[in-house]
C-alpha cells in the first residue's frame, strides 16, 4: 500500500554539522553520505551551498548516488527582494542538488520578533521561494521552523505558511519542532489535524530531542498521518540533537507495518553505519545506544544468561543480528564467529565456519581488541588481518629501525622553524635500504621517507598519500596505562580510500603500524610482487 | 486533584546498577539517596537485600529521608514453598525498608520456558508473597515483569498475574516493559486498558530504552493512566538504559498538568543531581543530555544567537535557570559578532560592543578559523584569545628552541622499542631554563620535559596532567598545504578540566601551541605571579 511508505530523510551533514564539537570536512561528507545512499535511504541532505567553502565544494562534485536524492538546504528568499534576485535562492539552484529544502518562519511571534515583517510578506516568501525553484530544480521542500510552537500561538497563520508552499507545488511541507520542546502527545494530536488538511503523503516530521523525546515524537508523528522523517545518524545535532534516524529505522522496520526504503540485508549495516560516524567524528560509540550500541544485547550473569539461553526472546527485543549487533555475554564472552564470518564474505573470502583457522582468527581479534585496535571504520587492517590468518600476505617490506628529529628554532632568517626528519633503515627480500626525508611533522616525515625507500621497488606507491589521520588516547584515566590509536586515511591516484589502525603506548609506534598496514594494502591491491632476494 | 498526582520512584541504586561497568559502593548509596529524597523523590529503591554484602549493609543502616519512602526489591516467593518460609523473602521484611517491590512474572511464555511452573501457581505466588509482606510492612508492590510481552501473548493471565497482586492489597501494580521493546503507540493503549480494570492510581510504569523510546513511553502511561513512574538518573542501566526521571521531571512539572512531589526550588537543582552522579561514577556528563547538558540550552549558528539575544523563547523551550542549567554561547566559523560579545560576558568581561577591542578580537577570531583554530570545544583557548586582546595575559615563559627525538630499535634484550625524547630551552623573566625528558611519544615528552622547567617556578603546574589529545588534519586535499589542528585537554588536582587549540602545518608545532595554551590557562586561574628577572 502506497499510504503506508514512509521516507527517510538524512540531515547528518546538514542538521547534524551543527552539532557542538562537530565539524565535517569535504572526505567525511563524501564517505558518510555514500554510506547513507548505500544503506538505502530516501533523501541524503547535504549541506547549505553558500554558506561556506565545505558545503560549496561538496555541492561542486557530490558522489553519484544509487538511489538517494541529494538534497540542498537554504532560506526562502529574503524580505522585500524577488526570489529570482535573490543570491541565497541561485546558490541553490546553481548547485548540483536534485531537490532543494527551503527553511522558513511558521510562527507569528518569529515574524514579529526576530523578522520584523508582516505576516502576509512571510507567507509570499514561502510561495514565491517554492515556485522558483521549480523552475530550475525537479523538486522543492519547506522545512516549516517552529511549527508547533506557531500551531498553538496562531493556528491560522502556521497553516497558511504550510499552504503557502503546498500550493505552489512543494514536494513535502516539513513541520518542524525546531526547539525540541514538544511532548509527543502533543505532536501526535497536531500532525493529525494538519493531515485532514494536507494530505500526510505530503507532510513530513523533524523533531529535536531536548525533552528526550525525539524518537517517539517522529514515530508518533508518522502515526498521525505524516510520510516523511527526518533524523541524522546516531541522533547528531545542535543542544540535545535530533531524532536519531538509526533507533528509527529499526523500529519501523521491525515493529510497525510501515514501509521504508532499506531492504532486510541492509539493516544488517545500521551498527556499522552507527560507528562509521563515530570513527569518522573520532569519538567512542556510546555503549547504551539503542539497536546498535556494545549493550545493547549485553546480558549479565545469573538469572537472564541462563534464560536467554534458553531461549533469546526472554530477554531479548529483537534478534541482534538482524541490525548487526550481537548478544554480548559479559561473563562468557561468546565474541562475534558469526559476524566475523559475515565480515569476511563481505570482502569477499568465502571460508568454511568449521575452518581452524576462523578460531584462531577469532581469538586474534579478540586479542588485538583487548589492546585497543578497533575495526570499524578500519576496514583496510581487518582486511589484512583476515588475509594474514589466511597465510595470503606477502611481507613487502620490514623495517629494521627508524630516527625522527623535531627542530624547533630560529633559523638564519630570524624566523622561527620547525622541522622535521626522519631516517628509516629498512629491508626489502633481504636487500637494506636507508633513506632520510623531512616531513611536516614526524608521521609525515616517516611517511615520507618509507615511500622513498620503496618507490623504487613498488613505483605504484609514486601515487599514493595521506588523506587523514586521527588520534585517540583511550583509557586516559589509566596514567601511564594509556595507549594511543592511530587512524590514517590514504588514497590513491584511482581514486581508492582505505583507512587502517594502529595502536602502541608510543603514538609514533602506532602510526607506524597503521603506515605500515596502509602501504601493504594498496600493494596487495595493485597486485605487486615481491622481487626475489639477489 | 488526587488524580493529577504523579509518584516518582527513583531505580538508580537497584536497577541503575545493573549498568555495564557500574559498581556502587555503601558510600555512593548513601550520597545518591540523600540528594534524590533532598530534591523530592517520593520512592528510593536502595537495592536487594540478602543479594550481596553492599547492599545487605546498606538495609542495615540506611540513612533517615526527610520524605522517600525507602524501598527494598526482591522476587515473590519461590515455587514449592510457602511465603513464610522463604529466606529471599525473610531478608527483605527483615531489612529496614519502608516498603518492598517484589517482582514476577506476568508473560506466561516465561512461566513456560524459564519457571516451568504451571501458571496458577506463578498467580498463587504473587498474591501469598504480597499479603505476608503486609504483614510486617506498611506496604507492598509488585513489579509484574515483561507485562507487555505478556498481555500481548495472554492478557488474561497477563491481568490476573495484576489483579492477584491488587487483591491481595499490594500499594501499586508496576507495569514493565522488561526487554524495552514496546513502541509508544502500543504502551499507551495497553495502560488504557489497564486502568479500565484496576484504577490507574495503582498502577505504574516501568520503561526500558532498548528503541529509545523510554522517557515517552513514560510520559504516554501517565497520559493513559498510571500514576507512578519508575525511572533513573540519567537513564542509567542494563542494556541500553531506563526510563531517565532526570528528563522525566522537567517535562511533567512544566509541559503537563501532572503534580509531582518536587518543588519549583527543587527542580533548580536538577543539573546539579544529574552531574553528581556521574561524578560518583567517574565519567564526563553528557553534553547532549535533555535539559541539564552543557550543550542544552547551546547556540552556535550566528543568526540564532541574535534572535535569542532579542528574545530567549525564540530558540529555548524552557528557561534553563528552571532547571539549574545555563545558556551558552558557541564560538565558531558561524560566529558573528553578537556571539562574541555574548561569549565575552560569559566568561566576565563586559566590554561595550563599539569598543575598538571588540572589532579588533572579531577579526582575530576570523583569521585564526581561518587559519584552521576552532574555538567550539576550546574554551580556554578563546578565554585566552579575548583576554590577550584586552592585554591581560602575563607571558609566564617563552620558548627558544626544543628538539625531540622518537627512536625505533633494537634493545640490547633484542626487543623492538620506540623511544621519544624532549629537549627544552625556554626563558622565564629573562633567565634561561633547559630541560631534557622521555615520553611515551614526541608529544608526552615535550609536555615532561616543559613541566620539568616550569615547576620549580610555578609549583602549582605538579597536578597538572594531559587528560586527552586529539589531532584532525584540515583542508586534506590541499596536499602539501595541509595543516593540523591539535585539541589538548588538560585537568587538575582542583577537578578542573579545560580545553586548548593548536594549529600549525607541523604537528608537533601545533602540539605546542595548544600546551603553551594549556599552561598559561592553568596559571592564570591559580593567579600565578611571574617572578621578577634577575
Amino acid at each position: 500500500m502506497t499510504d503506508n511508505r514512509v521516507y527517510l530523510f538524512d540531515s547528518t551533514l546538514r542538521d547534524g554539522a551543527q552539532t557542538q564539537g562537530v565539524d565535517f570536512g569535504v572526505a567525511d561528507k563524501i564517505a558518510i553520505s555514500m554510506a547513507l545512499d548505500a544503506i538505502g535511504l530516501d533523501y541524503i541532505e547535504g549541506g547549505w551551498p553558500g554558506a561556506n567553502p565545505t558545503d560549496d565544494a561538496f555541492f561542486k562534485d557530490p558522489p553519484a548516488f544509487e538511489k538517494a536524492g541529494f538534497v540542498a538546504f537554504g532560506m526562502t528568499r529574503r524580505p522585500g527582494r524577488s526570489a529570482e534576485n535573490d543570491p541565497g535562492l541561485s546558490a541553490l539552484l546553481n548547485s548540483k542538488a536534485d531537490s532543494i529544502c527551503m527553511v522558513g518562519k511558521a510562527w507569528d511571534f518569529h515574524v514579529d520578533v526576530a523578522l520584523g515583517i508582516s505576516q502576509s510578506e512571510n507567507i509570499d516568501m514561502i510561495g514565491e521561494s517554492v515556485a522558483h525553484c521549480l523552475t530550475r530544480k525537479g523538486e522543492a521542500m519547506f522545512d516549516a521552523e517552529h511549527f508547533f510552537d506557531g500551531y498553538k500561538s496562531n493556528r491560522q497563520f502556521a497553516m497558511d505558511c504550510l499552504k503557502a508552499a503546498h500550493g505552489a507545488g512543494a514536494r513535502w511541507v516539513v513541520l518542524c519542532d525546531t526547539n525540541g520542546g514538544t511532548l509527543p502527545a502533543e505532536i501526535e494530536r497536531i500532525v493529525g489535524e494538519v493531515c485532514e488538511e494536507i494530505p500526510g503523503t505530503h507532510v513530513g516530521i523533524h523533531c529535536h530531542n531536548d525533552t528526550e523525546n525525539a524518537v517517539a515524537n517522529s514515530l508518533l508523528a508518522v502515526k498521525a498521518g505524516a510520510r516523511q522523517v527526518q533524523g541524522t545518524l546516531n541522533g547528531l545535532g545542535e543542544r540535545c540533537g535530533n531524532a536519531n534516524i538509526v533507533s528509527l529505522i529499526p523500529s519501523l522496520m521491525l515493529k510497525t507495518d510501515f514501509e521504508i526504503g532499506v531492504s532486510d540485508a541492509n539493516l544488517k549495516q545500521l551498527t556499522h553505519i552507527s560507528h562509521l560516524l563515530d570513527e569518522r567524528l573520532n569519538r567512542a560509540p556510546a555503549r547504551n545506544s539503542a539497536y546498535v550500541g556494545e549493550s545493547a544485547f549485553a546480558h549479565k550473569g545469573g538469572l537472564h544468561v541462563s534464560a536467554v539461553e534458553k531461549d533469546p526472546r526472554t530477554y531479548e527485543h529483537i534478534d541482534p543480528a538482524l541490525v548487526g549487533n550481537q548478544r554480548h555475554i559479559v561473563v562468557s564472552d561468546q565474541a562475534g564467529r558469526s559476524n566475523i564470518l559475515a565480515r569476511l564474505r563481505e570482502i569477499g573470502i568465502n571460508i568454511d565456519s568449521g575452518d581452524a583457522k576462523v578460531s584462531a582468527l577469532v581469538e586474534h581479534v579478540k586479542a588485538r581488541e583487548y589492546e585497543g585496535y578497533a575495526y570499524d571504520g578500519a576496514e583496510a587492517s581487518f582486511e589484512l588481518l583476515a588475509q594474514r590468518a589466511l597465510g595470503a600476505v606477502p611481507e613487502y617490506f620490514s623495517l629494521n629501525r627508524f630516527r625522527i628529529m623535531d627542530d624547533r628554532r630560529w633559523n638564519a632568517r630570524n624566523e622561527l622553524v620547525t622541522e622535521s626528519e626522519a631516517t628509516v633503515t629498512l629491508e626489502v627480500s633481504g636487500q637494506p635500504k636507508m633513506e632520510v626525508a623531512n616531513g611536516n611533522g614526524p608521521v609525515n616525515a616517516l611517511d615520507t621517507a618509507l615511500r622513498k625507500a620503496l618507490v623504487p621497488v613498488y613505483p605504484s606507491l609514486e601515487d599514493m598519500h595521506l588523506v587523514d589521520f586521527k588520534v585517540r588516547i583511550l583509557t586516559p584515566a589509566a596514567g601511564t596505562g594509556a595507549v594511543t590509536r592511530v587512524m590514517i586515511e590514504s588514497a590513491d591516484g584511482e581514486g581508492r580510500r582505505w583507512t587502517t589502525v594502529g595502536v602502541s603506548t608510543n603514538i609514533i609506534d602506532a602510526s607506524f603500524n597503521a603506515l605500515h598496514d596502509g602501504i601493504t594494502w594498496k600493494l596487495m591491491q595493485d597486485g605487486a610482487a615481491v622481487p626475489s632476494g639477489r
